[in-house]
């Protein structure tokens, strides 16, 4: 199946076709306009402790849904999908490290699971496009650029770490444009964390990313830096949990929500 | 030791007065400009089930802030403050009955608490006012009118009830610039919830509040309807908790942050 043919479907429409494996292939701009989210599923003993470690850390960690502990339904954001089918692939952590990446979790599931959706930047990437301010990673058909900065999140009991950010190039005369945009959805990332001085972030190449890869920048272009979702992964990692389970990179839920409804203006 | 010496008094200082006794008075005008908080706590044991209502609920419910389970100092308003001590006045609940008003908490607190600040709607009355929207109950020196309206919040665990709000009677030609100006306050209950059909929300007569008292209503008013920070308490005590410990209505936690700060554009 060709990407192309799922641009048009509804999130719940590109969720079947996931959960009948007609689909295993990343979700990147599938179902436009219905909001993806990044997904941590974490056992409850520590699920308190990771969502005030989200609290605390607002920009990088929005949290869209939490499931009853024990369920794998996100009843405000799909409430007929199922987290341990429903995306295309996961990875799954023992003790911080990754032992499998399996396109169904089903065997892993416990009864103190707790499942969190956290907005993912897809959400005003295609705000963004339609506003005129081009979103390169997906001009050129390829990974967002991701880095680890020197700034440090708030810690809550086990969860602590570094801000990663997603990095855009945008044209100079549209810095103010994406900046008023993005605002708007202050559940997906909200507004830039920076503009233009990566080194004030402690990014000293930009050539290097941590995550993703490197992205085209243009003379006309200064680099922009939202705080990502890849931020509470990496802190939950950082906890070394027995048990964690998120969406493989790229890899993200598709929810029945239209991307408008979390703009608060 | 009048109210009107404590308006241009910082949260800080308010709090010195408080802990020591000197202010036991409500909390409304003071230290005009900074951030003032509901409060909520409950045992850990649930906390992690109330910390989902409110994110399932965030008009009603914005949480600022939430301490170290144990902890009574809230890091992100106020680091050098003790919730315990620095209200003026609290209401101690067991079972869902009331059954202490003291002036601090020092002998309920226990090592499973976990306290959260819930955004009040104070913040964006002063706004309004400075803006030239007039906030009745501020200019006629009474109580909010608060209902509790038929829509109901969507539960989890013990937690559930119905949504209450505070109502203002905004002139006519101001009604769209209060629900720009709130709208900028997502983090403490954000645009109304109804403009004008009391009805529609369950609201009979208005004359007939649930909390404070009724306002007065020029002919040339809207009622204009806001989610508000009664709301998780309401639904904590439908919970019957063995422990559980709020703010005296009026009597909120003042804190270090300044109200722009939770601004999002």
């Amino acid at each position: 199946m060709n990407k192309e043919a799922l641009v048009n479907l509804s999130g719940k429409e590109v969720r079947k076709l996931i959960r009948k494996g007609e689909w295993l292939n990343d979700t990147m701009g599938v179902a436009e306009g219905f909001t993806q989210a990044n997904l941590a599923i974490v056992p409850k003993n520590v699920a308190l402790e990771f969502m005030i470690f989200c609290q605390r850390n607002p920009k990088p960690c929005p949290v869209l849904d939490v499931t009853e502990p024990g369920s794998p339904v996100p009843a405000l954001l799909a409430p007929n999908a199922d987290l341990t089918t429903d995306l295309p692939k996961y990875r799954v952590f023992k003790n911080g490290e990754v032992i499998d990446e399996p396109s169904d979790i089903t065997k892993y599931w416990r009864d103190d699971l707790v499942a969190f959706l956290i907005g993912c930047a897809a959400t005003f990437d295609h705000g963004l496009m339609k506003a005129g301010v081009p979103v390169r990673f997906i001009e050129d058909q390829c990974s967002p650029a991701m880095y680890i900065t020197n700034v440090n999140c708030i810690p809550s009991g086990p969860f602590s770490g570094n801000l990663v950010v997603s990095m855009r190039p945008i044209p100079h005369h549209l810095v103010v444009k994406a900046v008023q945009l993005t605002s708007r959805f202050p559940g997906v990332h909200g507004s830039p964390i920076q503009i233009g001085y990566a080194e004030n972030i402690g990014i000293k190449d930009l050539d290097k990313v941590d995550f993703g890869g490197p992205l085209r920048i243009e003379p006309n272009e200064v680099p922009v830096f939202w705080a990502c979702g890849v931020t509470p992964q990496v802190a939950a990692l950082n906890a070394k949990l027995d048990l964690m389970i998120t969406h493989y990179p790229g890899f993200t839920f598709v929810s029945d929500c239209r991307d408008e409804k979390f703009a608060v203006i």
